[in-house]
């Protein structure tokens, strides 16, 4: 395995924020604290978790140059403060924060649904701060500090969905932020965010999710079975399905009109693929199925996915395990 | 890269069939005629597909020791007669080589639906040749005789449906032939094959294509922003929409009773989450995410996916090939 190569510093000089707060050190917070130090940037770094075990953990790692016991301590300090936890936390977070932001802060967030987060931690905003809120689109299945790597928001997507009043300077120096740590950055309206996101997103993962239930619940096939013949395409859904509960439940209880608009044309889309096995129509199902073959050959021509057969899988079986 | 290691040679000598006539050289088709030379059989390989173009290709790549034009020529001289053509073609094909089966020859598949298969085949069998279906569970989205490749078997299942009336000595023999290209063998009913597998597979193609289409025919959505977002996790079920449109509907004309079973089990589960969204329900939709983790460990323990996060993906991005 080679691993990908970090962020290099960019080619521009970036006016650096001078000190970081990453509220929420769990795979995409710490994922940045790690981008920030091989990015280079001359940023002091100050993380604040709820959990005790997770600041421990982050302090044996040095993931930061301080690991701060309360919210007013980490953002005391900070020019810019990220929201990296679940988005049902942000309204009390922001509440227990905001009288402590300095003067021209900006608070910004990672969270998967945009209008909620905005409406969650703009009331508890002082004047004196401008809120910025983002959703770099990247991730693995995994969770918590030691899951997080430097290189995850390489040539992925950070979307920014500044409200009207926020100054141009403000987004632009979180953008360049999000460049520094690899990413490309795009400006768009919360609730298009929110939209865009149910699709690419939040209704693949409730589909995944559902049929790693549903096949779990059957009586007439083991679950044994399930596991040896999941190579037939049921493995890649358990992928997704093995995402952080939390912070899904979250997603789906603020982003509920866009999720259940998707849901609804994906349930009438899969009703007349149903009807059209019922009925022996092969034609339909040809043609949906030879026409959705692009989409990935797009998809990989864009950088967006490997293009090695399987995702370029290596199976650590038992048995390649105990000759390699 | 370092590629998974092919097959070698079992440990106890196989009783290796003479001739094997492969009918069909896609994907599997073609890993079946790589992996036999991989694993040292004596075996000899004459190859034969409908397309002109597959058996130039064939021939160029040195698959087989023979490419037969024609269906006759192809089984006259077999032991092993291996049907890796889509479902729908089965009833034909054993229509046209059958009169030409020797005294002793095995006939068999690589079917994904069972009980069709041995009702397409078995009616155009001579009575001195033997009918051992079988379903080797593994597979890649690419199709032809260069995507195949030795190692596809290897620690995956294969499957047998064995009509009660086949031999056990033919059974065992295939058995030992797919253990000998690094295959574990399970032998099963056919029926209850076909539902397992509408499960572990037929159904989890059916979601993909799905939501693949429903992605594409957003108004509000663009094809651009579908792709760049995707790393939320709809570029994962875009690898499986890829998969070959012919071979996937014959499965789902030839499975339709196990397929609209769990479909509609499938949709009762999914409606009950969008209305659990619906209804601002966090607690039943945080309790299936948490159990639907757990599957993933034991898929990862059983040696049936890898443990690296995003599959171990390398995604071959514009940037850091600029930079490699």
């Amino acid at each position: 395995m080679t691993q990908a190569t970090p962020p290099t510093a960019a080619a521009c000089p970036v006016d650096a924020f001078g000190t970081l707060a990453i509220i929420g050190l769990g795979l995409i917070g710490s994922s940045i604290a790690r981008a920030v130090r091989a990015a280079g940037l001359p940023t002091r770094i100050v993380a604040h978790d709820g959990a005790p075990a997770v600041r421990a953990r982050v302090a044996e790692l040095g993931l930061a140059d301080v690991v701060a016991n309360d919210l007013a301590t980490a953002v005391q300090d900070a020019d810019l403060v990220i929201l990296c936890t679940p988005v049902g936390t942000f309204g009390a977070l922001a509440k227990g924060f905001g009288p402590h932001l300095k003067a021209g802060a900006i608070v910004s967030d990672v969270g998967s649904v945009k209008a909620a987060a905005l409406a969650a931690i703009a009331p508890h905003l002082p004047d004196h701060a401008t809120l910025v809120p983002a959703h770099p689109v990247a991730g693995t299945e995994n969770s918590g500090p030691d899951a997080g790597f430097a290189a995850l928001f390489r040539n992925r997507w950070c979307i920014l969905t500044p409200p009207a009043e926020a100054p141009a300077v403000a987004v632009e120096r979180l953008s360049d932020f999000w460049r520094a740590l690899g990413a490309n950055v795009e400006l768009m309206d919360a609730a298009h965010h929110d939209l865009v996101l149910a699709v690419t997103s939040h209704v693949p993962h409730l589909i995944a999710y559902t049929i790693v239930g549903t096949a779990s619940d059957l009586e007439e096939v083991t679950k044994s079975e399930v596991i040896k013949f999941s190579a037939g395409g049921f493995r890649d859904f358990t992928r997704i399905a093995a995402s952080d509960p939390t912070m899904w439940r979250d997603v789906f209880l603020t982003n509920r009109d866009a999720v259940l608009e998707i849901l609804q044309r994906f349930n009438e889309d899969l009703t007349a693929l149903q009807r059209a096995i019922r009925w022996g129509d092969g034609e339909a199902l040809f043609n949906l199925f030879a026409r959705t073959r692009d989409i990935r050959r797009t998809i990989i021509d864009a950088g967006q996915d490997t293009a090695r057969p399987d995702f370029g899988r290596e199976d650590p079986s038992p048995a390649t395990a105990g000759q390699a």
